[in-house]
């Protein structure tokens, strides 16, 4: 605990200046933020051989003010006509609006703003106050060749975005964020597609008070980015909540949905399952803006009762056994937890000082019973449902975890401490970069019978470069198999050798035969490894659906989905040469 | 009582000549039957005015031999390409397996064979050893634009089958039935998609000695047909088992598939859910073999576990007040029934008689409690999972039904009853067309909230109809809805009455605003509805596929999916032109 105590803690830069570069890039609200304890601190002074003087100078802190003036190159009468169709007023020309909406969350984008380095900014936002205004600007944007974009919340983490061939931006969040309807009965909500993660859940948590409803209700779909991402983002990329073990991905989650395509609008039925041929919201889900604007979308709804909700927490002595188990619990039919994330070792060894275990009698009673540093693994988790089924559950969870060796860590409430800053870890990735420190993440699909392979291939990789943590765990669990996320942290220098190791690992991931995504999306930056990844086959299916939605490819063009990859892109270097 | 011990039992027919047009048009296995009961017969002498003698002499009953010569359109050089791809042996030209291999289990088709009519059948039947086989005979096809339909288990009800513009029909049963690989870590089975639902199930149960498995498997899927349907039907229609409630549709039970379409094979990733773009899996289930042949599939498995499962059964005073508890059960989120079935007051009246209520004491005690004929409802299912999981689902619907006021009718072991012939009910076709009765089904799709509008629309509409029962039940439940199953049984003396009164069931089925098929698929009978269902944007991406997939049109041309309607259908009056 010595060691802990001497770490210093930096002067966190907190300011965020209107207008700045770093007003751009930092995540999450302006005056909010989640510094790095001392613990982590101690982790990266010891991992990056670094000392307290490394910690004085916060560097490229973007604190400029966007003075940029990049000219856009929509004609006068595009911009009186697009003008007209949704109001002066909801038409942007001024630079910086034009960088925040097509900039997303990505470590490529924050590392970019803090070099001014601007690119694939659109020439115009637009605001669209209703469908009618959005089928009207796509329609002319067709007819006009103009490149369209669409922002929901900004979250992207893969360059989805990027307004590559200019063009403009549609901000879905301006003013089409309503509910249109809400249907007690039925247990669904339709909404616009700009609707935030925040908006959603106080309209369904006051429902009594908003819709006059019986029952309080909730969607159940809690990315990290909940606060700062929107529905239409969720769907249109197969986004998963951290409880989407028990309340499913997106694509489980929408019913009906509405798109503004440029052969014209389509809606899907809201029926809960047909007989009457494909499955058309599952072509539209993942489209990542490329077949349509998603306008409204039908979600089904929970009933919110957090009342029932139980909390557990294990630690395991080793990976393998917490594995076995956690394949057991899923495939026991039991019913399914909701929060279900289980750490790696590296992982555990943070997750020790995270959750208070480091230094308590917990700590020394694990040690004499064998459960030893970089081999033990800790589990978290909740349940969601009724009150029986989540005692049913969490009574299965107990029973296999303590068959399996687990030690029962639930009275530590590590599963609230993980809650309280559920979506807040993402504050801390600005404290980092301002001292040279660069943490990211890649996450996949995988099936039981690969995954162990599929980590220690991908783990194996990360840790063959000197001096980078890996912290890996796996959430979202199927009985068929699971999610595995790959959090590494690593002193880096420029872009380039960041995207050395994010392409890298990415690679690595193709090769050990995962899914190179679970529920981040493809976008553009992961987009040249899908068709390998997919097939041919199956690329060729969406190239068809392209070709019909969208022949003239106005939507999100710029490689998005492996679409149309430009030769950077297809080479996987794309950004490499960008300096600093 | 008295009225049932009247009741004359017919002679029924039990022979089924070998070669004959009863061996094509039959029901199931050859020497297999379930006769009506007294009851039924008691009640069909009521509604159609019908006496004994009514009965004496049964109709159409196609014991003839099929003797008829139809010349195929191949040439000699193509029978010889297709013989020596699939060898001499697995090529038959022989009429009576063409019309075997063409004709499905509708209502229809029984209808056309029991009249000697002859249409929409295949120059040939192909019998693939193997995938390369397929690939080998779908490319030859394409090349040639030889049309291509497919023949798993022949169950189709909506014309699935026929082979509308001669060509060759590729018998999946024959050979490619084989298990290809079983994974007990995954739970995950590969089979081949001429696999029968027996096949696939006696797989599953002995997967200990055939595996060296563990454990005990099932698919849970169980259609009425499920004895004499495939795997492959299942998927491309979009089928759905008895216990769809707790296992999924096939939509839901589908991980990977393999279909050879005339632009190469296709196949999808085996991950149980990726953030990769559009679901091409939900693109090829549903396809109903217009976009390739389906050649291998990958299944979810569950644990066999029938020691865990409970039954229930209910007596409800009314049809709101089920509706009312079935709702609440599905969004009570404890957990799922697997079976769940609830009778509307017509067909609980059947019921009463079926399962052995009528005329014992819980008939006078429900009587007694205000129970009224005609008003009252029946309520059947059981639960399957693991023992804490059906304890809780059970308990659940137990005190929702008895709140409701729901008299508990689980001593009288109804779903046991029911389970007993859940497969044997077709038989009855038979026998009732023997004596000019038709029975017959259609089901559809339908959100809680609109759910008693579309029952009493579509069941006024058939009651309108003198001397017509219309039995409805709902099953395959959902938190937002449900699928209703019409019965109508008519006396009907033409082919032309009989698709009058079809049609005009699906008119009404789409006026309602309900989808048109929950899990029958759609065929090439019900197409012409589809267009209007599911709106000409979403047809518009189905034929965008087709062009992808197909472009010579040579996967089941005829109206499959209302991709290629010919004038009668698009006036939806196919067949009725028939004679007889």
């Amino acid at each position: 605990m010595t060691s802990l105590k001497k770490t210093p803690v930096p002067e966190w830069w907190e300011e965020t200046a209107p207008g700045s570069f770093r007003s751009l890039f930092k995540w999450g609200a302006p005056d909010q933020f989640k510094h790095p304890n001392r613990g982590l601190i101690n982790l990266l002074m010891k991992t990056f051989g670094m000392e307290a003087a490394d910690f004085i100078r916060p560097q490229l802190v973007g604190d400029d003010p966007v003075n940029e003036i990049i000219p856009g190159h929509l004609s006068d009468v595009q911009i009186a006509r697009l003008s007209e169709i949704v109001g002066e007023e909801n038409l942007k020309l001024d630079c910086y609006t034009r960088i925040k909406k097509s900039y997303g969350a990505g470590m490529i984008d924050a590392l970019r703003l803090r070099r001014k380095i601007i690119e694939g900014i659109p020439d115009a936002v637009v605001n669209p106050r209703s469908k009618s205004d959005l089928a009207l600007v796509i329609a002319y944007c067709d007819q006009q060749r103009i490149p369209v974009y669409t922002f929901g919340g900004g979250s992207s983490v893969t360059r989805g975005l990027e307004a590559v061939a200019g063009g403009i931006t549609i901000d879905m969040s301006a003013h089409m964020h309503k509910v249109v309807a809400f249907n007690e009965i039925d247990q669904t909500i339709t909404i616009e597609a700009g609707m935030s993660g925040p908006q959603l859940e106080e309209a369904l948590n006051q429902a009594p008070a908003r819709f006059n409803a019986r029952r309080r209700f909730t969607c159940g779909h809690f990315p990290q980015s909940f606060e700062f991402s929107s529905v239409g983002g969720w769907v249109v990329t197969r986004g998963a909540g951290q409880n989407s073990t028990y309340y499913g991905k997106i694509e489980d989650l929408v019913l009906s949905q509405e798109y503004v395509t440029p052969c014209g609008t389509i809606r899907t039925p809201p029926f809960p399952r047909t007989a009457t041929g494909p499955d058309i919201d599952q072509i539209m889900i993942g489209s990542e803006g490329t077949f349509g604007v998603l306008a409204e979308v039908t979600l089904r709804i929970f009933r919110l009762m957090p009342e029932n909700r139980t909390c557990f927490s294990f630690m395991f002595k080793d990976w393998q056994s917490a594995l076995a188990a956690t394949r057991e619990i899923m495939q026991s039919e039991a019913g399914v937890p909701s929060v279900y994330r289980l750490s790696d070792p590296e992982e555990t060894e943070v997750g020790m000082n995270l959750y208070g275990i480091a230094g308590t009698t917990a700590e020394t009673i694990l040690k004499t019973l064998g459960y030893r540093p970089m081999q033990k693994v800790l589990l978290l988790g909740s349940t969601d449902g009724e009150k029986g089924y989540c005692r049913n559950i969490d009574r299965m969870i107990r029973k296999i975890c303590l068959a399996s060796g687990a030690f029962d860590l639930s009275p530590f409430n590590i599963t609230h401490k993980w809650e309280k800053d559920r979506f807040r870890d993402p504050y801390m990735r600005e404290d980092l970069q301002d001292f040279g420190i660069l943490i990211d993440t890649l996450e996949c699909a995988i099936n039981w019978s690969n995954l162990e392979s599929v980590h220690s291939q991908v783990r194996n990789y990360i840790k063959s470069r000197p001096q980078t943590i890996c912290m890996t765990h796996l959430s979202h669990v199927y009985p068929q198999g699971a999610n595995l996320y790959f959090i590494f942290i690593a002193k880096i220098a420029s872009i380039k050798e960041y995207l050395d190791l994010q392409y890298g690992i990415l690679e690595m991931i193709q090769k050990s035969g995962a899914g190179i995504s679970h529920h981040h999306g493809v976008g553009k930056q992961t987009a040249p490894w899908l068709e390998e990844n997919i097939g041919s086959a199956s690329m060729d299916v969406i190239r068809a659906l392209k070709r019909h939605f969208d022949p003239n490819n106005i939507l999100n063009p710029g490689g998005t989905l492996g679409l149309d990859l430009n030769p950077e892109q297809r080479a996987r270097s794309w950004g490499k040469d960008l300096k600093g």
